[in-house]
């Protein structure tokens, strides 16, 4: 180990996006290794506006593995840890820092202690599958940190363990998860379909819907539903295959159509068989259904699909504009269906990317009182226009994988002490 | 025809109750016989509580067939009356009163026309299934008019014809609509599988609840669900035949658990092929959603079923108890979740059997104010108290078949002019 006493600290910053699915992964086959019973496929959000920032270190001084989220410290004991943990300490290789002086060599990684800090630029608990940034980014960092030589594909696999959606957040653009066929989940890993510059005419707006009720952890929920559901097996062996196919090929072609048809379907099925669960399980709420009434309805008027549409496990809405243009009208529309509270500032209404209400014309409060209402609504019920069913909506469009921070300033941890700043 | 001049009417009177499926019927294998993809099962409501009454009548001195619906005349040319009339027509036979001294040929009825006054008892477009009563109160006091011989068996085809749901009113207690083979219709029928004294425990409470958005109607949501949904098939094909099994014998034997469990995840199962569908229709809302979940978590905080709870094409719940007991209890849950908005008239927030309001301690709006919270829900969440959810509660039970109602008092028609009274 180190020669020159034991007081270095060596550190890694890693930022990791997240990713919201487009063909759904509900249902494991294999429970501790987190092995779907069908392929998935996501897009990668920007992570100038959604993504984890992680700063790993090790050092001979840290007494044991210790973890920070947001600044406050958590526990590492859950299996889940243990097992990203395991299997990267498994792999680690040597390093050495000249500067520094010291040489890690592969068998001490067993012995050295970890220090952890990880950050959301986005507010936890709003649904926003904060787990799947964050394990792809506890794992990417800790590879870069002992020096894995394994490939973003197989740490896919151990992100995997982690949390099933994280190993899609290895790759930036659409990512496949493919479900693979081996008992060990060596083959269930993310393979990247097209980066992010392959279709850059999208633009993602999500609304944040407040929730009233407290929600089904996905874990237990597509525990309960592989159990319980008769559907299921149906979508997972006769639907999604076939889906997964049709979608690669429109992701391919940029055929948003097809996309939207598909990225649509695959959300509403995916809620089914949550429906066809026993006991059933909600995650939509009247919000998103007057979300989804609002997009079909108005992909309806347009002839072909302007927006698709797709929801996690919660309320809140994912909507994929065909382009730029189409995103405009798409936030006036919701702006004008979820007005801000009257005390809002439209400031932290809208967030991400906020040329888009520039463009969307709307600068000030009394420009959302001013917008019209969407044409396809007002042709049957009028449309209601309900404060505070929408938290905040946050502007964004596909992104690009994980990568490191060289930026000391962008560091999470202090390298002189290893804990938080 | 009558001998004696022809100012004579002849007039019959018949009640018949609505129904609520237990195992769903959703999607037609034939559009214009009503023939569904698959069998389903109902019980039979109590027509004290919920029923049409109809009265037809016939004169040589009536110029056109028409129809009034509560009091307002409506039009019959529609294909399902147009249908219904001339299966009944078709198979008319001869009728002699000798007291009032004139006979009607069996040929003589194509010649006749009829008029029809029908009443619900109930709120129409409370989404009760109106349609279901009032064609089977059509079929049956058409049959009894023009001397039909075919049994209630063969009757019930012909109402099939006008509303499939509605075949099943035939019949009191619990009812199988078997979907039949023949490509006819002629074997797709209510057959009775028990009367309303067999399980004479149960009780039913309906939450009639509030809609903010217009409902997508049945006839056009089960064509686009058969047209678009992947899973309606496997529903129809692998699931329900085995369901249907199992939820004969549970009715046969009694038995609560069985029965509540497939009468919830069938509800659970038809809403999920409902969301299945492109676009999605959602029938269920937010108070659907909480019922169910007040439903559920008392369920599993007695460890066996007490309630079973069914939703047709809307957001209203039909819950079954598995005795008064239970109902009562039921209703103070419901009640204290639930309540009347401070100017409603606690005697129209809950209608049909009062005596289980007596039951359960409520008299004033006070008792409402007074009842404590369910203990299943304050474990967790705290229960919501919001007014204005739930419009009102109808307690009632299974019930008996159609009846003909002699009394001429209870005629909806003027047996002098064949107009409504």
């Amino acid at each position: 180990m180190g020669e020159q006493g034991e007081n270095w600290i060596l550190m890694v910053t890693a930022q990791t996006p997240t990713n919201i699915a487009v063909i759904k992964y509900w249902g494991k086959r294999d429970e501790s290794l987190i092995l779907p019973i069908n392929s998935s496929i996501s897009v990668t959000l920007d992570p100038s506006h959604l993504c984890t920032t992680t700063t790993v270190s090790v050092s001979p001084s840290f007494k044991q593995d210790c973890m920070w989220l947001n600044g406050k410290e958590i526990s590492l004991s859950g299996g889940r840890f243990q097992r990203c943990l395991r299997e990267i300490r498994s792999r680690a290789c040597d390093v050495e820092d000249e500067k520094k002086g010291f040489k890690i060599a592969k068998k001490d990684w067993e012995k050295l202690h970890v220090h952890i800090a990880s950050y959301n630029n986005f507010p936890t608990a709003a649904g926003l599958a904060s787990s799947a940034a964050g394990f792809a980014c506890l794992v990417f960092s800790l590879a870069k940190l002992m020096n894995l030589k394994e490939d973003h594909g197989q740490l896919s696999a151990i992100a995997r363990q982690g949390s099933g959606s994280a190993c899609r957040s290895l790759f930036g653009g659409f990512v496949k998860w493919d479900m693979g066929k081996e008992s060990d989940g060596s083959d269930s890993i993310a393979i990247p379909l097209v980066d992010e510059k392959h279709w850059d005419e999208l633009v993602i707006v999500i609304a944040v819907v407040s929730a009233h009720q407290k929600e089904t952890s996905s874990t237990s929920g597509m525990r309960d539903t592989v159990e319980t559901s008769p559907l299921i097996q149906h979508r997972a062996k006769e639907v999604v295959p076939k889906r997964i196919v049709q979608m690669e090929e429109a992701i391919s072609n940029r055929d948003f159509s097809t996309f939207a048809h598909l990225s649509c379907s695959d959300s509403n099925q995916f809620h089914a068989v949550c429906l066809d669960t026993s006991p059933p399980i909600f995650y939509m709420n009247d919000t998103s259904h007057r979300i989804i009434s609002l997009v079909e309805k108005w992909n309806r008027s347009e002839g072909t699909p302007q927006v698709a549409y797709t929801f996690d496990a919660g309320p809140n809405a994912a909507m994929i504009a065909r382009n730029r243009k189409v995103a405009t009208l798409l936030l006036q529309k919701l702006l004008y269906c979820f007005p801000p509270q009257a005390d809002a500032d439209l400031d932290s209404y809208v967030i991400g990317d906020k040329s888009l209400l520039k463009e969307a014309g709307v600068g000030t409060m009394n420009d959302v009182d001013a917008l019209a209402p969407p044409p396809e609504l007002t042709t049957s019920v009028p449309a209601q226009r309900t404060k505070g069913d929408v938290s905040y909506f946050i502007c964004t469009r596909p992104g690009k994988g994980p990568v490191l921070l060289t930026d000391e300033n962008q560091a999470l941890l202090d390298s002189k002490t290893g804990l938080p700043k």
